[in-house]
């Protein structure tokens, strides 16, 4: 079975863009092309796979991977195809497109990631977001995505002593860090006061709390390893990978509990154990925080600190440069923004950036292994490993 | 790396049906999981692939696999995907689902096709069926299926003499075959005069040269050989498969011609170096009919008959039982219907009944290998091969 390496990544600005769908995925896959400087072009390409959700609502489109595969100039002879997990989508993308590779079903390949969701009319865009949702159980009565993880947030305070500070801390974590991404939404940082003053959105979140609903896209070509080799001198590999899934509906939650999350502890166990390693070897983490207290939780599941020591380890800094494990260098959803599709592939990205030494002002300094986690829910977690030669 | 087999099927009634979405995937599920008889159950499955197309448009419903594995009472703990390619959505789900197995990504996972099309207004209906087609370029100028086959089916007349009672024996074998399909929604006979007085559709295209929009679901179990062999002592394995797409945009077409199909001979060589077989090695297969047409060329293309004899050789019997291979014994999309999701999988399906010699009164004698085709439209092409011990 052949290894699998990242050999070049792209990305769009992320934000509400004046763009339409296929925009996006093409201006990823020029960012791509023109960043391999003619090693890859469109035409090497055998296979695509892209990573959207809901296209079919916003741009009234499906037949996904054709349309994308046609803009940026692929013509494929391996594989196509789509694929959707919700927010997960993107590393649910690598992870297959990887599987592929490895047995010798395709050889190179194009991941793209994209999704436009802000359209002209803000009601469309929040109605859009509710297909997400388990339309029959629980979007019919008005969950949406922030009360359910406000319920994560009460009952881990509640039991664990979690503050309102330490959520704090990852949204002002999180924007300091976008502030060196020129790709984020929000590239700016904020500090307590400006947290503290935003609106409520569903106790105990404010609006920095929150990820935003964005439109990007990014892109990533895979390799099998001798091609690896061949197209460059830094190929980044895949190590390893997980996933699990609890439940869907929030009412079938293990337990009834809402601030363990036990399929991320599988997920993570999967993914490392797959790729020979620890939570301890882990340089930095791409880490799903739609809201703080995903991160907070995510951290304490992937192994970075023990359960329910997550708010106290984001304010302390010890998922910080300089800290234990450098979490969200990106920026994380907070502050690069939410873009469901286009989010895991943009963290294959970063982990392409970072295990090169090529994230600039915010390079996690000798970065030898890197983690991309995705959640589609708080029951369900998707996990890439990352590692460089 | 592990060879991958199907061992076990299920099905539900195609047609306008009066079910959910959700419905459906139960139905589907049950009627597997009834027929392994206890072999493997819902909770032994570890990974789900889910093959749709447009449940955001129809379902008011995206993060498809979690909402199915909740519904069918898995819990993944390997891998869990949505996978959409239009038409083809099926086969490349399959395909995907069986590279994780191959690779030791997943063990035992469950492949569910399902499509609710019908929706309760018929101009819904079809103008939800458009974001199948390019929408920017074709969509908005009225450019549907219909007219795009016919367009291969005016030029495959014109050059290769192909006619109107060529292409009525296509429908008329499908029907027959469909006959013999319970699950079929057109499990009656037609013969030439039915098929002449029904009303025209797009030249030459009458009524009974088109497939239906129809609603379905269909299932299967994959697993690597030791489980397989465990589970059952009649396998049928994956021998083989390939995918090929030379455009999306019919202005695209290689040399703008309509009535060759490039792609279809490139997944085709790839399918069978794959298998390590060649077209006459083929008992039967499931050909993508959504046109008349669209098996006519399939079949020259695929290597049973030369270029531009298709229209002969199924007026000559060729491709029906007792000919040199069975092609739609289960009825094809023509007799069946096309719940664009679960098509891939329904062949997936026959071919697992024909090759353990369940088919009944629709049985290829003595079927050693099957082969299962889609198009995506009609210079995308996705096969997958099949055979027994």
């Amino acid at each position: 079975m052949r290894r699998v390496a990242i050999v070049g990544a792209g990305i769009t600005k992320f934000g509400v863009r004046q763009a339409t769908f296929r925009d996006l995925a093409a201006e990823a896959a020029k960012s791509l092309f023109d960043s391999v400087k003619g090693a890859v072009k469109p035409q090497d390409i055998d296979g695509i796979v892209v990573s959207t959700v809901m296209p079919e609502r916003n741009a009234f489109q499906s037949h996904i991977s054709s349309v994308i595969a046609e803009t940026v100039g692929v013509k494929p002879t391996s594989i196509s195809a789509r694929v959707e997990h919700m927010c997960a989508s993107g590393n649910v993308a690598i992870r297959l497109a990887s599987a592929a590779i490895a047995t010798g079903m395709a050889e190179l390949v194009l991941v793209l990631g994209v999704e436009k969701l802000n359209t002209p009319v803000a009601a469309e865009t929040f109605l859009n977001m509710m297909c997400g949702i388990d339309r029959e159980w629980e979007g019919a009565y008005g969950l949406t995505a922030p009360p359910t993880f406000a319920l994560a947030a009460q009952a881990h305070m509640r039991k664990y002593g979690t503050t309102p500070e330490q959520l704090a801390a990852v949204t002002i974590k999180n924007r300091r860090h976008a502030a060196n991404n020129p790709y984020a939404q929000w590239p700016t940082p904020i500090d307590l006061a400006k947290y503290n003053s935003a609106k409520p959105i569903t106790s105990p979140f404010k609006l920095f709390d929150c990820s935003a609903i964005t439109d990007g896209a990014a892109a990533v070509i895979l390799a099998p390893e001798d091609r690896a080799r061949d197209l460059t001198d830094k190929p980044v590999w895949i190590l390893g990978s997980g996933q699990a899934i609890t439940n869907f509906n929030l009412a079938n939650a293990p337990e009834g509990r809402y601030e363990d999350w036990p399929a991320l502890r599988k997920a993570a166990a999967s993914a490392y154990g797959s790729a020979g390693i620890t939570a301890d070897d882990v340089d930095f983490a791409e880490v799903h925080d739609c809201f703080t207290i995903a991160e907070v939780i995510a951290t304490e599941e992937l192994g970075f600190c023990e359960k329910g020591a997550g708010g106290e380890f984001v304010a302390s800094g010890q998922s910080d440069y300089g800290g234990k494990v450098v979490i969200n260098p990106r920026g994380g959803l907070i502050g690069c923004g939410h873009p469901l599709g286009a989010t895991g592939v943009a963290q294959a990205a970063e982990n392409f950036w970072q295990l090169r030494g090529e994230a600039g002002p915010r390079q996690v300094p000798d970065a030898k292994i890197g983690l991309a986690h995705t959640n589609s829910g708080m029951p369900e977690h998707t996990i890439v490993i990352y590692g460089r030669d």
